[in-house]
């Protein structure tokens, strides 16, 4: 990994002390993992020898980093670079041989662990460990064993030691100084520890740190809420190349070394970074539907590919929407050690002043004013939770922690959000940073319908407090299901725990429309069933008069495509109704939606958005309901055929049927297994209605292999589909 | 004021929608004041007009903004500029005169405020008033009385209206719409309003009011605790151009004008932008002591010159430090309505990572290690408190607020600091948003000695408790005294409140160092006396022996240049000493410092930092004490001679005296008559010691002023030296 083609932007290197503040710093900060400290020849030692006289011939011929022990003992055995990777706060081994006999312990030797430029002890980003120690404050040196040329040793760094990768260099006292040994030096990196109680980002169950620091594979959630679809996300945080990419994140975002121990301070500091806006980040938000200097955001099938193009290219990469960014945000966090999982709020409500208000704005006549509805329901959204001690808040808010790099508006000033406390989110304790009441509010806000009085007056009609924040979902520990964790966000409705949570978030800002609407006497619902896209159905309206005189309503169904942001794009269907309805009746009501209707206007991911405003005759009240709907696509199916063995072909296919019944043009189909291959994408000018393309390819596992063959297709008209299955290879 | 001239990257329009937003937003989002909504000859009656027809007749000749009732009972009536200015949530008058007699108010008109481009009734950025209305949710127009042509009204913005130029216009209706008329638009520019109870801003004593909102001049403290100097400032915020350099600063900070209604939006975002680091903002920070590219911070008088350049120039202004920031700061927030005071913290911390300690690093021997100690004690430093309901934070937070616009280290990915709660800093309470933890620190941080042991690792020899945070000074209301507000920041030392607040704050995160000495039985006290800059004076050291058995110290005094903001310079003195203390016995040793030792090492504002270190003989225990001393410079004297009346010449006269024993080179002496008159700065090549220089200027009032006349004082060896007196001319 090399950045020296960086366009000078993107410098990851530290920043030198300016002229102008040398009235102000007595040193330059170093904010760079890259540079290495300067290597010296020797140093004084501080205090004279005394036990012993230094020995003027003792050297040290090599140092063994154990890599294999260690990295077995540390979990960080799944890194695929070969570099020596230690979780803090836990003992490593090092094997030290010298020129000489050195069995009866009675020559001094040193170990040296410097971080970034310009390193010094009285910040943390050196340590001199001396082979005479007794009790170390901070980092632990044990000499364990010596027998013929060879000393064992274990080193271990603090609980709270820098994140990041170490300089290690052994020396000799030589005439009351340390030589120090250049051959020696070896690099260490040093993670984050799960497993260790005093680390903040302890966590206590084992199968749960299998699956959220360990496990390389996910699913992010997206589609509905009555139907969510689980889409494999390749997060590959120790596949080649991934953990410096990590480190390099942290470098480009300047942030400076001594910070990189505290997990808050690297949470927030990702949360703005993965972004490229205000810092040149890692990716580029993109929600037009033209992706023609990019990849597609639905085209990525996991972040290794993301990470190795922001390196070599030292630029963001394009193009991402919110799986994207949690995606790979994931991916860092994990590298690091800090156990993350993606989640996905179905119906987040995208509000763009904080308040709890979704405006929905109608004019006079009950048409929806596209022009002046500010506020967006997205459909869903992904945003990340990171497990770890709140030390910077009260006892009890510890735990999983929402963080969100996707950019959004109302972020204090910069692009990045959290981490906030899920916990004090339930109990609508808000006021704790970071950005809890912007969470709050995605999850809590109310659907306000206004119409729009003479003259720009707005009078609120209709408010609908259950549609957003509807469901809370990731994937399951330690196997492919889903989890539902809306209750960790959530009070059941109706209960007083509930009631005294919204009244918490009041007290800090978070109003809720006041309005009642208890006189409404007609109840409105509304059904739209699975529909496969392409195909034509039927919305069904559900019409009860609750009172005892008669009603009359009058009502329109708007047919509406949109983004998964709920970004209005174009009305497709305008559809008029009146009902008649006797004292405590029912009646139902259908529309017919033909595919001709839609299809010409569908935008990626397919969503159908339809709002159904009645206005009852006999009392001038209002009736609204809204409700979006994923149209289906077609799968993509994949086959490994042959033996499944190291060292034995296998052929991969990937085949496609075109079930939709409308031709599809320019289609790319990509191809990976993941953590291995990833194939050059294929491309097809013209698929039509009803035909199938397969595409095979060989590959030759040189390994034992527990992964996945995922697959993606793209094109103008379909995006988001794909396919995956499981590989499994063994040794015979 | 004009921007038309400014440089493509401090452009402050609207960002455009960019096209890879399509699908996220349905709407730009204004982020400036400066351009204007787009001007509509008619737009559409919602809503048929019902109880009279429209007159295709009527028209409006004329409308008056009455800005001399409005502004003097809005308490604007100071700003000069021409502006309707009124405070929100209050009436103001506006006269409206027609073509044709509206004696019996059958005819209907209209009026319309907008701010920003695309303004829009849904976001509050847009709202068209009808003379017919009833009861208003937001805006509010009475018609008062009409009288032949003319109709008086009262308009009321909301509370929580947005804050900036709008634009009225007044419209008529013209066949079912509204005719906009272009001759009648005027700007009215909206205040917070501290007046009114129903804002967050407001202040319940109108003595308070009149200082922290109307006053224009002010005094900021610096020096040292045992005596500190006031430095006058004028903060201008009613000066011409002023009021629209601010919504300039908010449009080069890219504001969505939506959010500028909420002051704590409005605040923190300014924090941000007083600095030119991450956004180019209004001030270059700089504490080389080379200031030749630019003016020398200590060389301003005031605000206005400052954000006049700003404006002028578009870029920023160099240069700053922590005074500088602090006064212009202050100066946008009392001209948006703010209250707002400049506070100093002497003996302030600056900590480079966050914990309560500030690491004074010795060598093995027991000297200042200067190239590792990397925490700075500010001999003071100066931030802004601001007086307002923090509405996102738990009741009892409300009142004063810190907020620091110096770019700090710490301050969370940008240059910005606070708003943090001053109640809840001195209760501990420091996990509460912004940046309390950190203004925590640089009250209550313990200075630590630590010697380097053995190959860097260091040992805490000694806790100094009581330095840090020695005492916080605001000017006082109404005169022109000094305030000690130290009680609202801290409780007094070793009261139970105090041990409670400390315990809370380690809650938090702010670990002290547990360390005692209590076994330490010598005392150690240093006095240094009030010194002029270029006199000779003595160091007195008490030693006192507390324990029953005889003392063997060795000391060494140390004696520094540092700049105010404790960065070390060079060291001029260096003296070792020894004390033999009889039981129970005090010993008192002297040191004299000559000038010759310091005057050619000092820098700007004159800081002496004297360390005392020294050891117990018998029992290897280490006693330290610091002192800093600011030297005290000459004062420019300045008179005024003439009949104070207006029309007739005054002389304005400043004279200095270099009572310093050395000859002055390359001297600039400024003087302003505050808000009214700058003169070209005046140059000596050479001031020989002992000499006198006189500069006489001529200025012929033009109108009643109570005002002040200002001069500084500058030259490489020599700064912060100024003075001011008042100046007060009649009508007769």
């Amino acid at each position: 990994m090399t950045s020296s083609d960086s366009k000078p932007e993107m410098e990851a290197s530290s920043t030198p002390l300016q002229s102008t503040e040398r009235g102000r710093f007595n040193m330059i900060m170093a904010r760079s993992n890259q540079e290495h400290p300067t290597f010296q020849e020797s140093e004084p030692l501080d205090k004279p020898m005394s036990r012993f006289q230094e020995t003027a011939d003792l050297n040290i011929e090599d140092v063994d980093t154990l890599n294999g022990r260690n990295r077995s003992e540390h979990k960080t055995n799944l890194i695929k670079d070969p570099y020596l990777v230690v979780r803090r706060g836990q003992p490593f081994w090092i094997d030290i041989t010298f020129n000489k006999n050195v069995s009866n312990l009675q020559d001094f030797f040193y170990l040296k662990f410097e971080i970034g430029v310009n390193p010094q002890t009285s910040t943390g980003t050196k340590v001199v460990l001396p082979s005479d120690q007794g009790q170390m404050l901070q980092w632990d040196m044990q000499v364990l064993t010596s027998s013929g040329f060879k000393v064992s040793v274990t080193i271990t760094p603090p609980s709270d030691c820098i994140v990041g990768r170490f300089q290690m260099t052994a020396g000799v006292p030589v005439y009351s100084r340390i030589k120090w040994i250049s051959s020696t030096i070896k690099d260490v990196y040093i993670l984050f520890n799960p497993w260790l109680l005093k680390d903040t980002v302890y966590m206590p169950n084992e199968n749960e740190r299998q699956e959220y620091v360990l496990n390389q594979r996910g699913i992010i959630y997206n589609g509905n809420p009555n139907k969510p679809v689980g889409r494999p996300w390749n997060f590959g945080q120790f596949q080649k190349g991934i953990l410096d990419a990590c480190l390099y994140i942290m470098d480009v975002a300047k942030m400076p070394i001594i910070n990189r121990g505290d997990a808050i301070k690297v949470i927030r500091m990702g949360s703005a970074i993965m972004n490229s806006q205000d810092d040149r980040g890692v990716l580029v938000g993109n929600w037009s539907g033209e992706y023609g200097s990019g990849t597609a955001p639905t085209a990525w099938t996991g972040s290794p590919e993301i990470l190795d193009k922001y390196v070599t290219k030292s630029q963001p990469v394009t193009f991402a929407q919110c799986w994207v960014y949690a995606g790979v945000f994931n991916t860092f966090l994990r590298c690091l050690g800090i156990p993350a999982r993606v989640v996905s709020n179905f119906r987040s409500a995208h509000d763009n002043d904080g308040n709890l208000k979704i405006d929905v704005i109608l004019t006079s006549e009950l048409e929806l004013d596209t022009k002046n509805t500010k506020d967006s329901l997205w459909n869903y959204h992904c945003w990340n939770e990171c497990y770890l001690v709140r030390t910077d808040l009260p006892i009890g808010f510890g735990g999983w922690q929402v963080v969100d790099s996707t950019p959004q508006e109302t972020s204090d000033g910069m692009y990045r959000c959290g981490p906030a406390s899920v916990i004090a989110i339930k109990h609508g304790l808000i006021c704790y940073p970071f950005d809890a009441k912007f969470i709050y509010a995605e999850l809590n806000s109310d659907i306000v319908f206004r119409m729009t009085l003479m003259n720009g007056r707005l009078k609120t009609v209709f408010v609908d407090r259950s549609t957003v924040g509807k469901m809370v979902l990731t994937k399951a520990v330690g196997h492919n299901g889903q989890e539902d964790i809306t209750h960790w966000y959530k009070f059941p409705e109706g209960t007083l725990e509930e009631r005294m949570a919204v009244k918490n978030a009041e007290q800090y800002g978070c109003i809720r429309s006041g309005t009642s609407f208890s006189d409404v006497d007609v109840e409105l619902d509304m059904h739209v069933p699975d529909v496969g896209l392409g195909d034509d159905f039927q919305v069904t309206l559900h019409l009860r008069n609750t009172s005892r005189s008669r009603r009359i309503v009058d009502l329109y169904l708007s047919g509406n495509v949109v983004y998964y942001t709920g970004v209005h794009s174009s009305q497709f269907k305008f559809q008029p109704l009146q009902g008649t309805l006797d004292p405590w009746k029912t009646e139902v009501a259908t529309v017919n939606v033909h595919a001709y209707e839609y299809m010409s206007k569908i935008v990626e991911q397919r969503v159908l958005h339809f709002i159904v405003i009645g206005r009852i005759n006999e009392t001038e009240r209002i009736l609204a309901t809204t409700q979006m709907v994923t149209l289906l696509a077609p799968k993509l199916s994949i086959t490994v055929a042959g033996n499944h063995v190291v060292g034995e072909s296998l052929n991969v296919t990937v085949e496609f049927t075109n079930t939709i019944r409308f031709d599809l043009v320019n289609v790319t189909i990509r191809m990976e297994i993941s953590g291995h291959m990833v194939f050059s994408p294929k491309r097809y000018r013209l698929i039509t209605r009803g035909s199938t393309v397969k595409w095979s390819e060989y590959y030759v596992p040189q390994a034992v292999m527990h992964t996945s063959v995922m697959a993606s297709l793209e094109c103008a008209t379909l995006r988001q589909v794909y396919g995956e299955v499981e590989l499994v290879v063994t040794d015979h």
